[in-house]
C-alpha cells in the first residue's frame, strides 16, 4: 500500500539463494505498491550477534579515545561507556539504561530507528534447529531492549511496538511431512512460538500467518518458482490480512 | 560418577551472575564425583555465532598464505579454504563438505572434540527471547554439523550423539507463574521444543529433564541459594536419571 513503510530483516549468506529470491521479490513487489522498503541485510553487515559490555558506548566523547577494558577479549580496544553497575554486568539492566541515556552501540540504534519507522517488519532466514539463524538471534536479543521494545510493564498487547505487523518467512530443510501434525518434527507451529510469541508478541506486534516454504533444496525448479510466485501474490493483499490470534490455541490446539 | 566426561557450555557474560554461580556448583560437585569436566565458557571465548563462508579453512597450508576474499567484510583476510560451489555459498552443504575433509575452523572442531569425549553436555545460560543467547545458538548452528552429528539419514533416535546426555539448565526473567499452564507466557515446555526436541534430540541426544531456575533477579537471596543448593543436590544422582520422552506428548499434553 502506498506510503506504508516495511524493513526487512534478512539472514543469508548468499544473494542467489531461495532466501535471497524470496527477499528480492518482496522488495519488487512492496515498491510497485509504492511502499518505502529498507533492507537489513545482517551478513552484508556483519551484523555482531553477542550481547556484551561493548554495547554500551560513551557518545560524549567529541575525541577518539580508547579506554582499555579487562572485559574485552583479545585485546581489543573500545570507545566505551560508563556502566550502571561496573562491578557486576547484567546486559539486560546496562542495555535498558544505556537505552535510556542514548548510549547504546549504533548498530543497535540504527535498527532501532529503522524498526520505530516501519509499519511491517518481515523476517526473511532459513530455519536453523527449529529456530533463526545465531546472526538473527543476535538482532533479537540486541535490538530489542527493554525501553526501546517493552518495559515492565509494558509487554504483550501492551508492547510498545504494538502499532507494527511482524511477519515471519522462512525456509526448511525437513518436508512439509516432517512437520505435519503427526510428522518426526512435529507440527510447524510449535517452533513458531519462541519467536512469534515469546519475543514479537512479548514487544507488542501483530504478527502475521507465517510464510513457509518448505524444502527448496530437494524440491524441483518449477516447485520454487511456484512458492516465490505464491509469495509475491500473497504480498499484494498483505495489507487487508488480520494477525492471526497468537496465544497457545493457535500453536497447539488448545 | 567417576570417569564420566561432562561439557558445560556456558553462555553468561558475568562471572559472578546467578547463571556463574550455576556453573560454578555443578563443576565443584561433578569434581567431587570424579567426573572429568570441560568448561566452554563462550563469552570468555568471544565465540563466533555466524555461520559464514570463514568457517571452510585450508589445513595444507604449511605457511600462512593469506588469500583476499570478496565475501569477508570490512576488508578483513583470513586464511581460506575451497569451497565445494564457490558460485553459490550453501552453509549447510559446505560446512558437510569441509567436516568430511576435514577442513572447518578450528573453533568448531576445538568444539566437536570435547562434544565427541562428552557422556553428558550441560548447557548454562539465562532464557533470552524464550531460546537461547544469540552466541550460543551459534555454538549450536556450527559445532553440530551434518557428518559430525548428524546425517540424512542419520537424526533424531539414530542421531550420531546418541549415546549422550544432554540437559538444559537456564534461568528466566519471568516467574513460575508466567510460565505455568496458563501463564501468559505459556507453559515453560512450550519454549524449550525448539531446543530439546528440534536440536538436542535431532542429533540423537538423549535429553534429561531441564533445571529451571525462575527469576532469581526478583528472588530473595534466601531463594536464590535455595536454587542453587538444588541444582547441587540434583547432580548427585544425575547419572541415574532416565531420559524424557522426547514427543510432543511431554511438551504438549497431546
Amino acid at each position: 500500500m502506498a506510503g506504508k513503510k516495511v524493513l526487512i530483516v534478512y539472514a543469508h549468506q548468499e544473494p542467489r539463494s531461495f532466501n535471497g529470491s524470496l527477499k528480492k521479490v518482496a522488495v519488487e513487489e512492496l515498491s510497485k505498491q509504492g511502499c518505502a522498503i529498507t533492507v537489513s541485510d545482517l551478513y552484508a553487515m556483519d551484523f555482531e550477534p553477542r550481547a556484551t559490555r561493548k554495547d554500551v558506548i560513551d557518545r560524549d566523547l567529541h575525541l577518539p579515545v580508547v579506554i582499555k577494558t579487562e572485559e574485552v577479549m583479545c585485546g581489543a580496544q573500545h570507545l566505551i561507556g560508563a556502566l550502571s553497575n561496573p562491578k557486576f554486568f547484567n546486559y539486560g539492566v546496562e542495555a535498558y539504561e544505556a537505552f535510556k541515556k542514548r548510549s547504546l552501540a549504533s548498530d543497535i540504534t540504527d535498527e532501532q530507528k529503522k524498526v520505530q519507522e516501519a509499519d511491517l517488519v518481515i523476517f526473511q532466514f532459513p530455519l536453523y534447529w527449529f529456530s533463526v539463524p545465531a546472526i538473527l538471534k543476535g538482532w533479537m536479543d540486541r535490538v530489542l531492549c527493554q525501553g526501546f521494545a517493552f518495559d515492565i510493564p509494558g509487554f504483550y498487547d501492551s508492547g510498545f511496538l504494538k502499532n507494527k505487523l511482524a511477519l515471519l518467512s522462512l525456509t526448511t530443510g525437513g518436508t512439509a511431512e516432517m512437520y505435519g501434525k503427526t510428522g518426526v518434527s512435529g507440527d510447524f507451529r510449535y517452533f513458531l512460538w519462541p519467536l512469534q510469541h515469546g519475543a514479537l508478541h512479548f514487544c507488542g506486534f501483530k504478527v502475521l500467518a507465517p510464510q513457509i516454504s518448505f524444502a527448496p533444496e530437494i524440491a524441483s525448479e518449477e516447485e520454487r518458482k511456484a512458492m516465490v510466485a505464491s509469495w509475491a501474490q500473497r504480498l499484494k493483499t498483505i495489507w487487508e490480512e488480520e494477525p492471526i490470534d497468537c496465544t497457545p490455541a493457535w500453536y497447539f490446539g488448545h
